[in-house]
């Protein structure tokens, strides 16, 4: 086994989810991340930890949405029992087939997500990681070989998290301070309220509340959301393309949406319900080890130079204790390059000129 | 797809696990089983049922336990939970190597079975049901190839089992009215009381308390077992060959036991606790279909003119309702041929002669 699958193991449980001996934990596993399966569970043996095996084939699931005539039962009490006993969930993503739910109708989709909000809600309530393992499929959707997307991938885990998290920490003293966010780049003039908000150092750690691995990314729950915005970064969303969406809000809510491709995606997102109208997220990618586009949300809403904004659920880290911010079965990222011609301002005041920070070499000059 | 799968899995969730609309299901998939997984979680989906899908691979169990250094703890809460609210389990087997946990102590095996008697108590407590999707691995374990395999499973799996329910009905009457069953053959002449137990007619079906598909045996809970018993159909348990298993017992527990192969896997059985020195099952396999031996306990069992005993733990179900039988982490099946020189009495009454029972034609020159 290459070593790094192993490294990624260790990354993954030690400083991801800093699993202790004794914790309960589910691992959702499956069957092109098997390798990281067993590596992983190797550490979970070594810590001590208790391990519940989920298998995580999207043929499995497309099989069952697909057969299912009649409604969908409110989160199924087993399944609800699991989650809300657990310590930790750890999702190894990394499928065989990236489309493999693209024939699965859309509604079909949303009504399951709809009718488990509270096994969502339960998984999200512990010190959950999600990360891939780098895969033949994941390889093919970035257009890249499989040597080179594996070099990529542990290029953009096995990395020095501390050192990340204090350069993070700069841009995260930035928002909390401020009151509003504003982006300017072609067709995109977005206005968006911050006040009372605190930005979350995605460090890739449950100490962080960050939840990705990798991540490298400062967000925050922005609202009443002002402006259009184009999203030129290209994605996959539930196995479908997507490209070029435009979205315009007005008093907090998408009131007019397009898309170059894939547009009934962005419609059936924000018609799942009155949640998916507003955003949830305004992320800002600092992860420069992340270097190029590899139509993976999971790695490309963490690169540097660009923002992404969710339509849909908000974390809660990012609100005062015991407060709940936008609630929605879904969370839908969608990214913008703001590597040129670009500009993001915190209370009129520029922080990010051509994708250089204030504080950064070149500011000046970009 | 070969159609048989989805004939195996309409079988496997209608006619044995009786799964309606609205139940909470954990169905149990390996990577190996993959096939069989996708044709069950269809039938799930059209039948209306919720499952949650474990993820069965050997190689991340393995990895698990080969690592573990500290003691396992009890029961961890989360899995139990899951357990506690399902209504039933459906364990889809099949590995891609049957000899995966051959490596892992025998020790850490039964100290991670003791650990957990609780997780598996609350799951012999749903309408569970395992089977075996035919792999390659399993066909190479009975030297068959992979094509003849197929037919062998599938026809011993897709059955008339209502048919076959009515005839091992005769076998449950006449064990139900007797008291003592004796078994002489060569090396062999065992005496076991079955006063006041109930036979289970297991037709592969929970609504027969039969928990196996393929089934075919009816069995009950023995005790106050005395004499000796030669087991010579060989076997694999837990990946170790086993031949030849010689037990005495006295005043109902195993005194003294040996193995021409594999007699450290029979010390391990018989030191687990101690109900695994008892008597927790007797079986007689009635099911002509399954016409060969193929070294997998699953079908070995329930082939016709056999007969198994088993170490361990009792099913409740052969007992008064409210009472448990023998109580242990395990349960071991092995095997003795009756087919020759061979004879099972009960109450003194020869029952089964040379593999003909007392109703079959040919039971007098047999």
């Amino acid at each position: 086994m290459d070593e790094r699958v192993r490294e990624h193991a260790t990354v993954l449980v030690d400083w991801s989810a800093r699993i202790d001996a004794g914790d309960d934990v589910v691992v959702s596993v499956g069957p092109a991340a098997h390798d990281l399966g067993v590596a992983v569970l190797e550490v979970l043996g070594e810590r001590g930890a208790n391990p519940v095996i989920i298998n995580a084939a999207t043929e499995l699931q497309s099989a069952y949405l697909d057969a299912r005539e009649r409604e969908f039962d409110e989160d199924p009490a087993h399944e609800l029992a699991l989650y809300r006993n657990a310590d930790s969930v750890l999702l190894l993503g990394g499928g065989r087939n990236t489309a493999e739910l693209a024939d699965v109708p859309g509604e079909t989709r949303q009504e399951y997500r709809r009718s488990r909000a509270g096994i969502r809600e339960a998984r999200m309530d512990t010190d959950w990681v999600s990360t891939q393992h780098p895969t033949r499929s994941l390889a093919q959707q970035a257009g890249m070989s499989y040597r080179a997307y594996q070099d990529f991938v542990y290029g953009a885990v096995l990395r020095d998290w501390e050192a990340l998290a204090g350069e993070m920490d700069r841009l995260k003293d930035v928002l909390d301070d401020g009151s509003e966010v504003r982006l300017i780049k072609a067709e995109t003039d977005l206005t968006m309220a911050i006040e009372g908000r605190t930005a979350v150092n995605s460090a890739a750690s449950v100490a962080y509340d960050s939840h990705n691995l990798p991540s490298g990314e400062v967000f925050t729950a922005p609202y009443a959301t002002e402006g259009t915005v184009l999203f030129d970064v290209p994605m996959t969303i539930d196995g479908r393309r997507v490209q070029d969406v435009r979205l315009t809000f007005e008093d907090g809510e998408v009131v007019d949406w397009s898309a170059a491709q894939g547009e009934a995606v962005v419609t059936e997102t924000v018609e799942t319900d009155a949640g998916a109208r507003r955003l949830g997220e305004l992320g800002i990618g600092m992860n420069r080890g992340i270097d190029r586009v590899t139509d993976n949300i999971l790695f490309d809403e963490k690169m540097g130079e660009t923002v992404h904004l969710a339509l849909g659920r908000a974390y809660d880290a990012t609100l005062p204790e015991g407060e709940t911010g936008n609630q929605s079965a879904v969370h839908v990222d969608m990214i913008t390059d703001t590597s040129e011609d670009a500009r993001m301002l915190v209370d009129d005041e520029v922080v990010q000129r051509n994708g250089r920070f204030r504080w950064e070499d070149g500011f000046e000059d970009a």
